[in-house]
């Protein structure tokens, strides 16, 4: 159990990194993120490619959090604040009660990710997925269903976004990921690893239920709306999910969880 | 084309209706509900469940809506303001620059909903679902996958809720619902209209993957995190959709496409 640290001031300069963190996004400054909840900040306390800096807790929760607690690394701050504080510093009612600052240790380049898959595995390949509930709702998908890595294009928005992190259930802290550079061709370096590439588009040539699996497959995913890139679709084998005619495409998130099931049910049978 | 009403002051009481529409729910006041965007609206419009009271538009969009507003029946205002007027109308920016007030015509109770239904049909029995987000992507995916009907139990929340309604992007008009009566056997009102239901939950007896269709099939959803009631799943056939093991159910909404995909793929084969 590590010694708790009461801030009884909410402009104490000791968690400067909490405030106001509805407006702030972390993210790019060196590879910092919000981690709120328990189930979130039990993921964090487990991984090894990220690694927490510090916890805020509020003080009526500390009791309860003690098997929690209890897994937080020597010399890492845990701060106390009671509710009004606690509040006060993140810029809004903090129901959940618990924070921690993270850090992502494990900044891989999509080669090197790609690099330590095992010989069977499902990748995600998104391109411009900008909202974060959809990035969130993605990686949650992708660790329900066993994907080993998930590969971003440059106008992606960061996984480690609180809110993404959150949607996510913990799961953007589960599976690894790597960012594409701007305008580096993510198809030709699937190929180089073995994977056949699959996107999803309403026109797609391939009905999902029959799409044969590979063992090194990587679903492609585009925002709603445009959706993937023609040329992208073009160079990959193009899968359909066929739905009521003159709807809308379902939402990205959804897409996810069908393909994913099924080629997890498809490589089970 | 109906003939437009400029609106210059947001206290003008004509526009009552559409004033700090996002602290509001007309939901409950006699059926009615706002409809914001153009996918929206046309769905309103198409509609003959629902019917459009009136309309108020941003000014400078009218030109571009000219097609959809030809298609606002007699008699319905059409009421248009600058930008600023509309966001101190609805009390934040409206960047859609479209909203409308509709009431629901059509308000059949479960049984006389189930009685219309074709030999062959799909259905949802929601529980307890009380996210506005996790309802509008349930209608999403019913209109999406052919769902004839859902059913709500008496603790969910409602689909005409504004936010319900964008985020089902308009799917919450078109597939019909009812709502059971607190207390309600809706178990026992579904076997007498013929339909197997089927529980989901992560301890399921039978895979998805192994279900086999019946004409008529219902399928049982609850809230994150609870899930549906140990007496529900008892008397129903329960359903798991395998997963990494240790992680958090799927989000429902996510549950619901993976269920009805499946389901509208072994009866097409």
């Amino acid at each position: 159990m590590p010694t708790l640290i009461p801030v009884a001031d909410p402009a104490d300069p000791r968690i400067e990194a909490y405030r106001d963190i509805r407006e702030r996004d972390l993210v790019g400054r060196q590879g910092l993120f919000v981690a709120e909840g328990r189930v979130v900040l039990e993921k964090l306390l487990l991984s090894r490619a990220y690694q927490p800096l510090s916890l805020l807790i509020a003080a009526n929760r500390a009791e309860a959090l003690a098997s929690l607690l209890a897994q937080v690394p020597e010399g890492v701050p845990v701060f106390t604040a009671e509710r009004a504080v606690l509040d006060a510093i993140a810029g809004f009612p903090l129901h959940r009660g618990i924070l921690a600052i993270g850090r992502r240790i494990d900044t891989p380049d999509a080669d090197a990710l790609l690099a330590r898959l095992p010989p069977r595995a499902t990748l995600l390949m998104l391109s411009a997925i900008a909202n974060h509930d959809n990035m969130g709702g993605l990686f949650r998908n992708a660790a329900a269903f066993g994907t080993h890595a998930v590969l971003l294009d440059s106008d992606c928005c960061d996984p480690l976004y609180r809110k993404a992190i959150r949607v996510s259930v913990g799961a953007a802290l589960l599976v690894p990921f790597a960012r594409l550079a701007r305008g580096e061709d993510g198809l030709a370096l699937l190929a180089r690893h073995g994977f056949t590439a699959i996107a999803l588009s309403p026109s797609g040539e391939t009905e999902l239920a029959d799409l044969k699996p590979t063992p090194r497959t990587a679903v492609l995913l585009g925002a709603e709306g445009p959706g993937l890139a023609p040329d992208l679709i073009a160079r990959a084998t193009s899968v359909r999910i066929s739905m009521t005619p003159g709807l809308d495409s379902l939402n990205v998130a959804t897409t996810s969880g069908i393909v994913l099931h099924h080629l997890m049910s498809k490589a089970r049978h």
